[in-house]
């Protein structure tokens, strides 16, 4: 597939699939590009299944559908889910690949005009959009196994091919109405998945190391940003960096401008090595705190964070910030003038969220033996997948390990 | 170990673990030895894990603790769960385990003492036998990852090392109320085991083609027991099998009389060769209907199981055992005077259940951040644990593929 | 396929793939069923990809193919490389498997017709035999991928899929004269799998533990054969076990009888179980060597065996016979009027061989890219395949361990 | 370990471990960090096998074999193989891994002394350094399984742990001849490992496609440095890229500066992201042949490598070098005047060279059974380890795939 070979798809080879999860799980080095090329093997296969359970798919549709697949995620950019929001206000991944597969569609002279339909869910069959974007998508199936794999996570490990297997477009024979279902016979695997999936959000995906190196990286673009906004001194430190990086930091730039030129070009051009190189370049910056952050993320010499039972009160809060007040002074990072200032770049609380099935937003649907359709948590023999709808919220606080801020009460 | 090469434990490598299962999944031939190596290997590793963590474990409660976990299983018999209460009636297997453990002991001069006594729970820290026998003991940490291996069931598959990490004894110096619990990190291992070992029953232990084949082996011992009690002609042909299993069809066995030299002997002297053997044999039987049993269960010509939405009423009931009437007339099987005899040889209405945790009984202990214990349902940030405390239940019925017979509204 | 149902191909099931190798490698219980149905899968496999490459292959060719590969090993015996000689003289197993494919066929009106030709290399289409029988069939690559992975030795994995992708029949279109070839880039794959071969043999085939088993079994059933010849008062113990393995023994089958009625059906009969439970039986029997001898193989207590330097002189084999001889006497398991008798079923000299690739007989052809085909180790980029050509013995004597042998110059 | 968390061992967190190999086996990310920790957990185990088996070892040698195995490769450089000699001339990663074991044993007060001893060779215990480097060693056990797992090339898996298990110090007790050792049994792992790894430099690191990646990145940056020693316009440009990557370009820094404070400084800052960061900048370098072969890096669109049975003589050479400076012409790359001077950035002719086993320096020594040592090839029971002496010599060429060259007798 020619596709494969466009600087656009190349480019996701730079981009690592876990952002900071490497540093975390050694092994955990994979690319967006493995993800894409395995999203595709598994439509490939999926598309296989359906047409030999008697669904007819002509080849023109089996091509697009796999370039649906390769390319759903190619909008994803640096750090993904750690730096979109930072680069871009509103930022939703699917719109950027979107606007890159308008472009690649020119390029291609509107080859891709059926993967797009499929990727809007405007296509005429709307189970082909399902199979790229769904709660039992190729996606997540590939993303899955593949994240499982690499950091050794064995609560996570999914019998992806079989899944595959009991997937079956319901009525057989297509039509408007049809949808993706899974065979009966197919639950146990389902739910299977899905309580891997919610493992791995606990155990990989928001792991508090994983939370804590986030931070870190949060806090140095964001002082980054501050001093290029402000025109200081520190400024031409960092732009010894990336000029794309900079290019986002320095500007608002918003959802609605994401098809300009100058936008995406900028975010075609930046990937993984662009903000690993500008990180080592502000480890010389004349602001100690933004040396000493981005010193932190390249050295791995990150924040802690600890989960706490509820959400803390603001006595709390204040006790900790006063605690880290007093370190940042104590390290020289900051004076009295500027400390109130910088706190926020080291304490942080947030709280991490999760809801691992969802029964009314498009929901799994099995098609029992009788051939009527049911919603999974309906059909289930046990509670246990109703159980699974609702969104788990965790708090939690993330701040210097050495600066003595005491949790009472944590959980995690 | 001078244990493995006693005749007892070698028996076990006549002892498939799955009994019929190797019939349904081909690569799961593993035998209960290979499941008693396993298990003595995980005890080895939790003790030495637990030992690192400062609970103190001399090298007499190693060594008896290892015995324990090796011979835990000795009493399971030739096709353990489909067999046993066929030939002795309210069988349990760890009361013939505790017989041979007293023999061995006899044998090696009381060196099995500790050992017994960690079995029986009568030992002075509980926490040892929790390890052999409990909710998360490594008899069921070894199974379930032996059978998910060589079934190739994904679904089933536990880090079982890293759940054998997160194990604790609490408090840690020991001390007679000490237990066993799970730290708080581990608690997604735990729910991962839980969720899997669910998934194996319902996939593989109660699969339905496992428990046709465990309905055809039992019909046909249940045959070949009506002949031997009334000393009929095909009695002679029947002898031809194994002595041993013909002793414990002839008689009527009872748990009480586990320790007799004659019981003792005999249960030892059978394995899975006996029962395959003895059905080679019983395929020349003059009664067409053993004849065809044993044909069934060497050749893998099952019966079909279907799992029912709800039990059956008398009238279904009554439709397909006409059904089946006739086609035992047909097939020359029976003649009219035979035919309700031999009815439930072929037709058989049960039910399939199984309970994936219980929250009341010796529930799992979690040990939380401040160093309290919580039980595991209590503990979890998800309503799913809680609902595996239900015990699932599932009728079917078995019956032959070629009888005609037609199930409404079945669901499996 | 209806042919896995038969009882000849179901009867594989009860016949373990490695004789007593399982003895020695705990997990290696995989049967001749398993590999039959490898081998049918890779087949399969090859089949589709050199189809794809372009050589036409009509879906009946396909069948047949299949089939082949399915039935090539339905003649192996019990315990196979062990007793076959034992059992049949001059017994060829592909001899076996064809009488069982002739009768399969009348059974199945003719179906096996080219599935016969294919096996007999009398096919038009001389390629389709070397996929079933050569020095890269699929029945090799199934068996070492599949034994290295139950025995968890780590020197016989194999990338069998990749080694079946570079496979190309030569000249593409077929015809007479074309033949089953490697392209050039598989050249390393095919030297991995002759080198993992020749591991295997020596490390696992020829493991010194396996080739004690043997023996043990060898020697079971020659006592036992010369008490049923010589029509002892033991024979009626001895006719306690099996029928069918009785016949074998009682009569000297030679191979041209293979097609007789009687040799066929109690070859059939004839499984792994008949051999465990016969020897069940045997070790009551009146005879302290043939008791001896059955106790030794059920509990797995073997001979020792140790490989030689050279093949040892008469003085050393007479040293170690005066040894033996005392032992048995000191034992009682022999008089002084038997001893001599009894000696070579405890003391046994003999050698293992194996040639790893024959660059003579039927070699691997290689494919160059200028289209010309070369022998494998005149294409090789070293002279380690040329290596391979040569025939390794290895001398070694087996006794009882316990005996007091005492061996000079051993060197394995 | 508080070596893991220095700047310099991190550093090797942003270093593929196999260059441009993530470019040809798309799973292939894994990085020299992921291989140190490898290699110091292989020293683990090794040590504690032979510690097992009498021969004594201090935990204080314990750490310091640990840290020599972490540290023995923290001298390589980004890409490394590919880059390490176009950046320093007669550079040997050693050298610079000696370099900054001496900083940080300055660093650690003097704690590395005996690390640095085991790694020199000097340690009063030789075969601690063995352990280090050697023909058996724990960097080349690691990268082997390593390299093996993340490309999914099955040739190249080894038993590793057995093969450690078979180590052994020969005399046991030590002493200052003492050396490291194989037991016999482990002769055929050996085998294996050295096959695997003959079998990994063809396959994977001697890949053609691998080469042809590595020559348009060591075009790139040769043309970087002309530019940059010209004082050229474009200079200017390719200092937008990485500063410490240019200050290698642009001195001609030699093997014997590795100690100055810049050399060390720029070093240890330049990683893999350097030079990607530099090369996506030089896209947009004036000089259209630098930014045409940046493009060809970033883009994976590499030159053509093709093998050569023979070294190519002059007349083809000159033929083909006559085709690409017609290429270069049309596609606009080089003008008359400049075309000469492009051509070897554009065509080269080079070879590959491997030899599996030196037996003449520091062979591989068996223990034989009657404690005598033994080189490998001369104990092996087959010519193929002989075989293995040889260096293997492959001559190749290297041209733009469109370029219309035309390759005869080509052989790979």
């Amino acid at each position: 597939m020619a596709l494969i070979q466009t600087p656009e798809v190349q480019r996701l080879r730079r981009i690592r699939q876990l952002g900071v999860g490497h540093l975390v799980f050694p092994g955990a080095e994979h690319t967006r590009f493995n993800h894409a090329l395995g999203a595709l093997a598994l439509m490939h296969d999926a598309l296989t299944s359906l047409s030999n359970k008697g669904t007819p798919i002509s080849p023109e549709e089996h091509t697009a559908a796999l370039a649906a697949a390769l390319l759903h995620d190619v909008g994803h950019g640096a750090f993904s889910h750690t730096l979109e929001h930072e680069l871009i206000q509103d930022f939703h991944h699917e719109a950027m690949s979107r606007v890159l597969l308008v472009h690649l569609n020119n390029r291609f002279d509107g080859a891709l005009d059926d993967a797009i339909a499929i990727f809007d869910g405007t296509y005429e069959r709307p189970w082909m959009h399902q199979l790229v974007s769904s709660q039992l998508d190729m996606d997540r199936l590939d993303y899955l196994r593949r994240d499982a794999f690499y950091t050794g996570v064995a609560e996570g490990e999914v019998g992806v091919q079989r899944l595959i297997k009991t997937l079956r477009v319901h009525p057989l024979a297509g039509g408007p109405d049809a949808r993706l279902t899974v065979e009966g016979k197919g639950i146990y695997a389902v739910e299977n998945f899905l309580i891997s999936r919610r493992l791995m959000y606990w155990q990989v995906y928001l792991h508090k190391t994983v939370l804590a190196g986030d931070r870190v990286l949060h806090a140095a673009l964001r002082r980054a940003r501050r001093h290029l906004r402000a025109g200081s001194e520190v400024a031409r430190t960092i732009r010894q960096g990336s000029r794309s990086l900079c290019f986002f930091l320095e500007h608002a730039i918003t959802a609605d401008q994401l098809d300009t030129e100058a936008v995406r070009t900028h975010y075609c051009q930046l990937d993984d090595t662009d903000v690993l190189f500008s990180l080592k370049q502000w480890m010389q910056a004349e602001d100690p705190v933004l040396a000493d952050l981005a010193r932190r993320f390249i050295n791995r010499d990150f924040f802690r964070v600890t989960f706490l039972g509820d959400a803390p009160g603001t006595a709390q809060q204040e006790a900790w910030a006063a605690t880290v007040r007093r370190w940042l002074l104590d390290e020289g990072l900051s004076t009295r003038d500027t400390v109130e200032d910088d706190l926020p770049f080291y304490l942080h609380v947030d709280r991490s969220r999760h809801a691992a099935y969802a029964t009314n937003h498009d929901p799994i649907a099995i098609l029992d033996r009788s051939g009527a359709l049911r919603e999974l948590s309906e059909m289930a023999d046990t509670a246990s997948i109703a159980g699974l709808d609702d969104t788990v919220v965790k708090p939690y606080v993330s701040y210097p390990k050495s600066a003595g801020v005491v949790i009472d009460e944590a959980s995690g």
